[in-house]
């Protein structure tokens, strides 16, 4: 085993809800130890807090822009920084940790706007830092699964894609009520422009597309706002059309009762069919054309090696929401390994989600948007990444 | 027990699909008795197929317009009709059968045009014909429970609904193969200008203004041809828009592998969601705003009496599509029986998909067909219904 | 289409159970018509229903005396009488009419002793009369589906049986309420020595056995009775060896709060597993050794000719437990006309549920019981049938 | 955030199973860090896989007698020892680290003999070292929250209790194929004489009384071996009798076809029943005496601060077997702290898993074996523990 990576982190201070899960997922395979961070927009409460998770004072930083100069100028820096922070602030930090040559980790969605989006993703190609972004739900073994199956012909040409993702969090006005996670989503400024479809339209799209391998062509959304008084779309309804001639229909909400967090994915070949819901993410619903629906279970013999790499344990003991953010984090040091020892990167360090997958749904939220607010919602096509 | 109805029958013979189900549902209660019937678009096979039912010889008729004329003519002639051909024939059977005085259940959708449906509704409206439409999915208890939750203000204001209707036994071209259902249903001429949005979207459509009680005010719509060499839809996305804000969104398709029979209807409310899933039929599954998710059991004692009027057995003891369908003949059959008695129906006469809701399911597939060929598929309001 | 066979019935009057089931099972196909009736304990209750239920007045009886001496006496007389009384009734009743020279449908458990079960059974033998008993769940087209699987030996040799039936309607002392249905159910001399496991252990015994073939060779259980005050069993537990090697787990339970009807069976073989459900009866979960968990669906094509005998409607269109009992009444048709044809019957006529199963269970409630009063739960052994 | 503690590792070497799962558990949530180990049968290949999991190898250990003694001569030792061995070499191996000082972490079932789990027991109760035994299943939330539930009376008074574990991967003769895992598992000697029951029994016996809180008064068992050659059974059926009149039932299998690791307690109380399935662990249903089937689900508010502390993510964002295995391990770091810190330990450290209940469940295995050795299966009392 080679030394463990070393993580900082922006954002994800008390409580903050993703940074949590990022440090938990950093650590279940031991590639990745976290050693500092500037924790919080409250340099106080971001250093404090540092300090319960048990990192070095001299690393407990009160703002990215130390956190940036401090680690830039230790032997053993950081390797990379994940930023955990609402979306507004990704692309300055992203920006100013890259340009002092750190390794990136970024939530989605990457940027809060376009025009932010489309400079990160051509500073990180530009710099050659390694720019992961944390679309979870590509982390799941059984999505892997799918792509692979997909990717071998084994559905034959795709036909349709149905993609979900509802969450009932935010049926209410809750943003009124000081609900912190609630506050900066509804919030245009710091959440960009896409309410729902940014915040988890966003993952669902590239769910859709990283199973299936297409590309969109063009889209028609039809924005709704329910709970009074807010600002952005909490649900979002989008007819797709692929390259090649397949259909996508998307549907994304903050206000669907009863749903924790129900991203399900869809896919009709004319060889077979695919299904895969992520809260019951062990399993891969299979049906060949004129056979049987078969559950695919995750540690099967039978599997792609694209999902035994990313498997812990037997069928039957379920992995989760961690595992699969560990698989990111395991692709990230994987991909950042193989860059440092110059070499290809193994299995679980490729078909990870990257800068360019960022931009893609960054454009993607501002095509909804801009169909959605345009006369007559017409048929548009998001700009070319 | 009043006396069991006379029922008549045309199409519905050797090999058809759907007469079939009529007959069973129609003993099932025993308030039908079937008396007689043209059940063939050929005389011969109509009048054999006829006496296999063991029909009276005398009224196993070539042609519905034999029939028409024979039983207009005998004092113990059949109180109602039920047309079970495809759907272009159903306008002017329909026609025929009323303006001889004949009661009416025809099968969905009403008509194969607009033109025909809009006559036809008319014809019944002043002729005071009961004309019946066999909406399957709104015989069924559960959907009923639905309906009056929702209308007893359960879910509050409705925001969002979510039907679908994937079906995947035409996922190839089996109307070149000699599937007769497939043949006529792929043909615009004898099934209308909407493929799968015809057939069964306006199943789907039907369930969820039925449910709601929402009335449509525009639609865009994405329709698209998989099959190669088939001239109508066989999947269909519709983005809905409905009066006071609802949104909706509908899927129907004939090529979606992996779904027997798989309509499913989820509405969500402000203040909670109810889901139903055909397959599953029996189940209401129901969570109030802040709540759990439930079960809400067909035969439960907390039930509506709309539901309980649609029950036949207790909970844990299925009851499936043969029983809704029966529903809706012991309603058609109630609805008769009371205009004949002078009397308000009792409760499984009301709630019945009649001609304005089958004009309502015409105009759907138009307004849907129109906007997919409109350049740049605006948003359509169907005609006033 | 031969005529319609003549049924009467015992039992199943205003406010009673199964009855009111039978007439719906045997209505559903148009194999019989209900023409006579003693329908109730009350002889002028029973009249009165009659009447409701659309009967001839000449045939609407008092007493079940009367049924035998009136229609024995007639040209058209019943074709076959059902019995659907309390279990203590079952003996007297059917001797009558068997000795009258009627064919009998007789509802489960056959007897209420196992001295009137060994008589049952020879007169029924001796007679040459058809007595059919309503093992409900022998009459889906899945259950039939499983059996036709292990007969072929696509389960290799059966391993082991769980079967279950839990109940959750009298967890409470409803019997002492005014529960009807309840109150004969909890008296040891209505219903026999077996609570739970007479009223609905005997379906889950013959149902693992049906499916299987298997022999029971001997057993020993564990009897409980939770509700305060009842004098049967509400709950048994019993442990099986069956001929052979196999073994089972059978449970029933009238105190299982949140199983509506959950007779559940699985089976294991060396080679394959199948699992069935009733409240979800159109599917059979089979798995073969190494292979994947697949759900064989109701209506498929690739079914047994037993299970697409059984079967009305396509997958996706659930049939359910009247559709299972209507398959009872047209097996029971069937095997009675190709008697009187002198011919085999068809496939619906065989494999049905006899006398001889009657006895079976009887005999298998007995040796439960037996075992649980005998010091120390011994291993025992029913009685040969 | 104090330090983490030292762990050392006995087992759980290449290829081996359930050490693996230890050391993700244990790292999870940061309270351990693995530092030393003895992770094989062979000790160049125990060392060997030492170095390769980044120990510093000082501390790659031989044996575990190596361990013992060089931890034993370090200022910064051990903290606790995890021992991941089979099952034969737990009472040495416990033994002799107890002696030495070291608190352990000890696979289940506890010893292979009931002589050697006794002394186990009296070791740890003289000792006053920690002995936590790894019962996975009581690691999960939604267990604990169905135990709080039931302390708290929700369920009233617990009538019946069915607790199964079928696996399927003992299906053939695979210990006859060179698998490791299967190996001593069929080996009275290594693995106990209780086959499926000592080695996944265990489980379950220990699940239905945590959960429940019920002691065992006396059992009956019934025992298979259905793959030819095996010496131990590979099926067992247990009916239970619990202090105070409640019941259960319990089936374990290793050749259950379809089932991976198929875990389900069911509990039924006179107000209420719980069932909990490990493949879905993140919801327990529930159903409240006359009311509806609700599902619980991981993370919601309303959970008892019990699953509140054992849980991580919000509803939705699946948990599974590792997250669970990690609460035993955040127990054992707290219960072990807490001790060290003379204080009560905080919740988590709560309810766990110790020698005593280890012990408990060997004397199961050993009345289950007993009770089906004698004739005739009688009741058999376990060991007062
Ligand atoms: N991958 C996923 O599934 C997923 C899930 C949830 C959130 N997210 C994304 O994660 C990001 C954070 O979301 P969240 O729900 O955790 O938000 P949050 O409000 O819970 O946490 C944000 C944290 O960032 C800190 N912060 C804000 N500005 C900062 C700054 N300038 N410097 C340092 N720290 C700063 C805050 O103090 C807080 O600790 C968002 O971009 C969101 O879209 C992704
Ligand atoms: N309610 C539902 O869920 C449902 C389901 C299936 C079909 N349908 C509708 O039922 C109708 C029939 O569909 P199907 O699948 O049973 O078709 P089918 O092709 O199986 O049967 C049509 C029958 O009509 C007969 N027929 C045709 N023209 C006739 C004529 N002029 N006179 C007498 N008989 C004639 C044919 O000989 C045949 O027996 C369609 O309108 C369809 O949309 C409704
Ligand atoms: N197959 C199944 O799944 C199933 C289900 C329920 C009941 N059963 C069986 O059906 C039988 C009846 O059960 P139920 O729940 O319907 O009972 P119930 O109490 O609801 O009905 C019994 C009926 O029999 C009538 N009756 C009683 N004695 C009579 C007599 N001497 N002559 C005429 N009528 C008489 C009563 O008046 C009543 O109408 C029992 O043997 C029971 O075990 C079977
Ligand atoms: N908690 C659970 O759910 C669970 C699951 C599986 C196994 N287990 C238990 O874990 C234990 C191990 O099972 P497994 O399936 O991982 O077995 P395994 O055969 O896969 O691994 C055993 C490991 O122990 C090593 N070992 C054997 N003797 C040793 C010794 N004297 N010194 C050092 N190392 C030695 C072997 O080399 C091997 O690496 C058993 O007691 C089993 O019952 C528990």
């Amino acid at each position: 085993m080679t030394r463990p990576l070393r993580l900082g982190m922006v954002g994800g201070g008390e409580g903050a809800y993703i940074g949590n899960i990022h440090r938990l997922a950093a650590r279940l395979d031991g590639h990745w130890q976290i050693v500092a961070g500037a924790f919080d927009a409250d340099p106080e409460r971001g250093r404090a807090f540092a300090l319960s998770q048990g990192i070095d004072p001299a690393r407990a930083y009160g703002t990215w822009q130390e956190l940036v100069e401090a680690e830039g100028a230790r032997e053993d820096r950081v390797d990379a920084v994940a930023i955990c922070t609402p979306n507004f602030t990704h692309y300055p930090i992203a920006k100013g940790l890259i340009e002092a040559g750190f390794d990136v980790i970024c939530e989605k969605p990457l940027t809060a706007t376009l025009e932010d989006a489309v400079a990160l993703e051509a500073l990180a190609r530009d710099s050659g830092r390694f720019v992961g972004v944390t679309y979870t739900y590509s982390g799941y073994p059984m999505v892997h699964e799918a792509r692979v199956r997909i990717a071998q012909g084994k559905l034959g040409a795709v036909r349709t894609v149905q993609v979900e993702y509802p969450l009932e969090w935010m049926s209410k006005p809750i943003e009124q009520d000081g609900n912190a996670q609630a506050a900066w989503r509804t919030d245009p400024v710091r959440n960009g422009r896409g309410g729902s479809i940014g915040d988890i339209g966003t993952h669902a799209y590239h769910l859709a597309g990283f199973v299936t391998g297409l590309t969109l062509e063009s889209l028609t959304a039809d924005l709704a706002t329910f709970v009074p008084g807010r600002a952005l779309d909490d649900n979002a309804h989008v007819m797709m059309r692929y390259q090649g001639g397949a259909r996508g229909l998307l549907w994304s909400s903050q206000v669907a009762i009863g749903n924790s967090n129900g991203v399900r994915l869809r896919v009709f070949g004319d060889k077979g069919a695919l299904q895969w819901f992520q809260e019951q993410p062990n399993e891969l619903i299979w049906t060949p054309l004129d056979g049987r629906v078969q559950i695919i279970k995750r540690g099967a013999d039978d599997l792609s090696e694209d999902a035994k790499a990313r498997s812990r344990t037997p069928p039957g003991h379920p992995e989760g929401y961690l595992e699969a953010f560990a698989n990111l984090y395991a692709g990230f040091a994987e991909a950042i390994r193989a860059r440092t020892e110059g070499r290809q990167p193994g299995i679980v360090g490729q078909n990870l989600p990257l800068a360019k997958d960022g931009l893609k749904g960054v454009a993607f939220v501002e095509a909804v948007v801009d169909s959605h607010q345009a006369e007559n919602q017409p048929w548009i096509k998001p700009i070319e990444v």
